[in-house]
């Protein structure tokens, strides 16, 4: 890129290493930060910066938060009881923005997956299983539906269960509003044994 | 956003003003940084803020660089007598990239919109006219086949005809592997009246 100057090529590349960035909107990014007002540069930097100096993991459900403990972990209206299980911070965020769901969570930080090497040591289940000492009723295990979410959860299903505490697995099936014709041929399976009486 | 962490929070909303940065993709974007290395966002920091900081406009074509004169502008091999003048830096990239042409450019930082209400004397036109005095033995107007850029283009050539420089505009039709059947009436036209006899 010698057609640009060193530092506007070197801020393309920079940017072009984020993920979902390829090199035009780098491009498109480095001009329009070289645009932008000084103070609102230096505030992206600072708040980039700070969130990746101070943001670390809830020492209870092991989301990323900046405090020690994560909103959810803090507010004492949560049903400690119940705990929720996600694969990563991103899948809680989906679920408490419906606002319906008043337990607390644990986030895995990945699913198992032997494809790529992800065993069940690599993700934070050591941690839920210490959890599960103290007063909890119900695992609901909300781990995305693909194959490693599957497997995660199958995994953590067994490990549970000689606990006694009820384990759960969030429904799998036609999405609401799903035109049956578009949807794919296991999700169409998957939603015919998993009908309910009316 | 309060399932979020105030400084992860404010992450994504600082990385969601980025021009097709969409919630999504910020809140992405966001624990990509907050998981990487801390020397490597440092590094993008440093890399933002330095190219704010430094860059510039060349004082001779305008581009943007972080030199008193871009790269171009000071390479002795460069044809000095045909200036390219082109709406902004990228598209002057877009030529550079072909390698095959040997003058040097002229960046407007914008095109004639009489809508958005800029005028000639927004864009970086007088600065051409400046140049003009010199050797300057054709002016070469890649300004984009908008509205505005035909505008900025029928324009400019008025202003210059007088000087008795040679002005031409870099030619308008169906794109190299288009399919007739998709382009759009008023290309298939402009192809149509600027055809070029075999």
């Amino acid at each position: 890129m010698d057609y640009y100057s060193r530092q506007i090529s070197e801020l393309i590349e920079e940017l072009s290493k984020l993920p979902g960035v390829g090199n035009k909107s780098a491009q498109r990014l480095a001009f329009y930060l070289i645009n932008r007002p000084m103070e609102d540069v230096q505030k992206l930097s600072d708040t980039i910066i700070g969130a990746r100096k101070n943001v670390r993991y809830c020492k209870q459900c092991w989301t990323l938060t900046d405090q020690e403990l994560c909103p959810i972990c803090s507010n004492p209206k949560r049903d400690r009881t119940t705990i929720m299980v996600v694969e990563d911070t991103r899948d809680l965020a989906a679920y408490e923005k419906i606002g319906k769901y008043e337990g607390v969570y644990h986030v895995l930080h990945g699913a198992i997956s032997p494809m790529l090497g992800v065993g069940p040591g690599d993700i934070k289940l050591k941690e839920l299983m210490v959890r599960l000492q103290g007063d909890v009723r119900e695992v609901i295990i909300a781990t995305n539906s693909s194959l490693e979410g599957e497997t995660t959860a199958m995994y953590i299903s067994k490990l549970i269960k000689p606990t006694g505490i009820k384990v759960s697995r969030i429904a799998s099936g036609v999405p609401v509003g799903g035109d049956l014709e578009y949807i794919d041929e296991v999700t169409l399976l998957r939603a015919l044994e998993g009908r309910v009486e009316l």
